[in-house]
């Protein structure tokens, strides 16, 4: 069995397991998202529509911009390889620690990777020593906001200097957004707002989180450069998205007291996770998300919650990061509880 | 609205249609896929199984190869751009007119084409002259068998030579086989069995055509090169492979007397589309898929079909094709009938 490197893992776990290890809404599907999943199985027998044009139509209208800055894919990781080969990068930067499937895409290209490590001491934030990073040279800059596994939002005037720093360079920025809508206030922190003074800018998205629909598999790409859109199209199928995910999607804009009911939960639990877990010995970052980052003080927490039917993500294999870090989400107030309860006992 | 270049895109057609322009299986999508499909919706929540590890045991048992030889794909056309990006070819030879996406998925990876043209006064077969087109130089050739969209199998014995010549020259070959399982035999014709001699031969299926689910995307690669397999992985996501999609594929594996049924079908059919549009005054090639391609004598018929509710799948667009060219798939014997009246009337 060769080792996965990300949470959610569910499937090389013997018996069921409370799955605190991969970031999605704990809510659970919205009940009209798998309605309209299940209505759409009948129509699997047709190619899904290569223009996703009913979801595009009701997300153009959702996010508040034009129908042809929106390109979908099978999952937000599905338009990061695509992205990678579309720009075919030859010197990248990646704000370390968060999500690995950047630097896999990197790797695959064969493009040099600068890693800009966040510091622990800092609490792992952006700061502005990632500007001295951004040289001539650079193709693209991967930043996550707010960052996985850390919860940390990039301070909204640091982001600004960084993007108009990328323009004066010349760099491309992948902002990965697929948390922002868990956070307490996305308005303040999306740059989906200025994407038609930056073109450089290409926002990622995904439906997988918020909607919990992790299984379906839909994301998709923001970008008011034209040239760029029609690339990232012509670097992968016409028939990325499946028919279920396409009505997901589609059902899933309508959920609107959902994201509120989400917003709630996340906040109110978040807060009582971090504090807990400060009290049991843990260091818990200040996260803005739906999930915690901590460290423990001894190694053999994750197998100890495992015994007790409970997985998080070990975060050993981001870089920067060892077997004392992990990554729990936000679940539901009980199970939130009977987690704590085993990190008091350990 | 842009043009799009494939069949099945019955999303730009006002009203409803009998579509013939997509190569699926009439018989639709058998009953037990489509309890797996409904019965896989709450365990969306989840992330799909970055292995597919139980659609690979069943898979790799029903094509008597290990389950290391197999990557799993977003369908076929996930794993044609996969392997362009994986391989990364200079040069690629492309024997057309054959499906499109081959073409597209090197082009967008700025490879140089070489279009074998294959000759209408021949039937479209591939002859030896391919072997000439395989220069030195060369790194990679896209073989269809049957060939979409003429329905054509290359034959055996010059397959094998093909194989040779490209082993001899450190050529790779695609070979899509996603219709083989419509021949009326499709072990005279597959090269899965020579696999373990051929490691630089990369097959590709699909469980889209054959099984009636191009919307929910399953396909597949066979290659027993470890490496070549390790790049495959690494040139996309880890969850390629939506949970409907997996679920479809383990329940679509046990239906064994839905394959009969769809031989049995096509065959019996496709033969009498062939012999009827002859008498109509079409030039039909001697298909062996489950769908027919055919020269009309004079332009206009997709129009005049269209009117009368019917969508065939134009073929103006194939390198080497025109407007008088068209594919038709073979559909029930009264769906048969409606098209082939339609076609006498024109």
């Amino acid at each position: 069995m060769k080792e996965l490197p990300h949470g959610g893992d569910i499937y090389s776990i013997p018996g069921p397991v409370l799955d605190f290890s991969a970031n999605i809404n704990s809510l659970g599907i919205p009940e009209g998202v798998k309605q309209a999943v299940v209505s759409s199985v009948e129509g699997c027998v047709h190619y899904p529509d290569p223009l996703c044009r009913e979801l595009r139509r009701a997300l153009s209208e959702h996010e508040s911009i034009p129908p042809d800055w929106l390109v979908f894919g099978n999952g937000a990781a599905d338009l990061i390889f695509r992205l990678v080969w579309a720009v075919r990068p030859k010197r990248a930067v990646i704000a370390e620690p968060t999500f690995l499937e950047y630097g896999f895409a990197l790797e695959s290209s064969g493009c040099h990777i600068v890693s800009h490590r966040l510091r622990r001491e800092e609490g792992f934030a952006v700061t502005r020593r990632l500007l001295d990073d951004l040289t001539p040279g650079t193709d693209l800059l991967f930043l996550c906001n707010p960052n996985n596994p850390t919860g940390r939002t990039i301070e909204p005037a640091l982001l600004l200097a960084v993007v108009h720093r990328c323009a004066e360079l010349g760099i491309r920025i992948v902002l990965d957004e697929c948390f922002q809508d868990f956070l307490d206030d996305p308005n303040a922190h999306t740059l989906i707002p200025l994407l038609k003074e930056f073109p450089h800018v290409v926002i990622l998205k995904a439906f997988t989180k918020i909607y919990a629909i992790p299984g379906l598999r839909l994301g998709y790409a923001l970008c008011s450069d034209p040239a760029l859109v029609q690339r990232l199209e012509q670097c992968g199928q016409p028939w990325a998205v499946s028919i279920p995910a396409q009505a997901a999607g589609v059902a899933a804009l309508r959920e609107t007291k959902y994201l509120e009911r989400t917003r709630n939960l996340i906040r109110s639990q978040r807060e009582r996770m971090i504090q807990e877990l400060r009290l049991f010995g843990m260091d818990a970052v200040d996260s803005e998300a739906n999930y915690v980052f901590f460290r423990a003080p001894r190694p053999g927490l994750r197998e100890f919650l495992l015994d007790r039917g409970i997985l998080i993500r070990s975060c050993a294999n981001y870089p920067g990061l060892d077997e004392y870090d992990f990554r729990a989400v936000v679940r539901l107030p009980k199970e939130n509880s009977r987690f704590l309860a085993a990190c008091r006992e350990f």
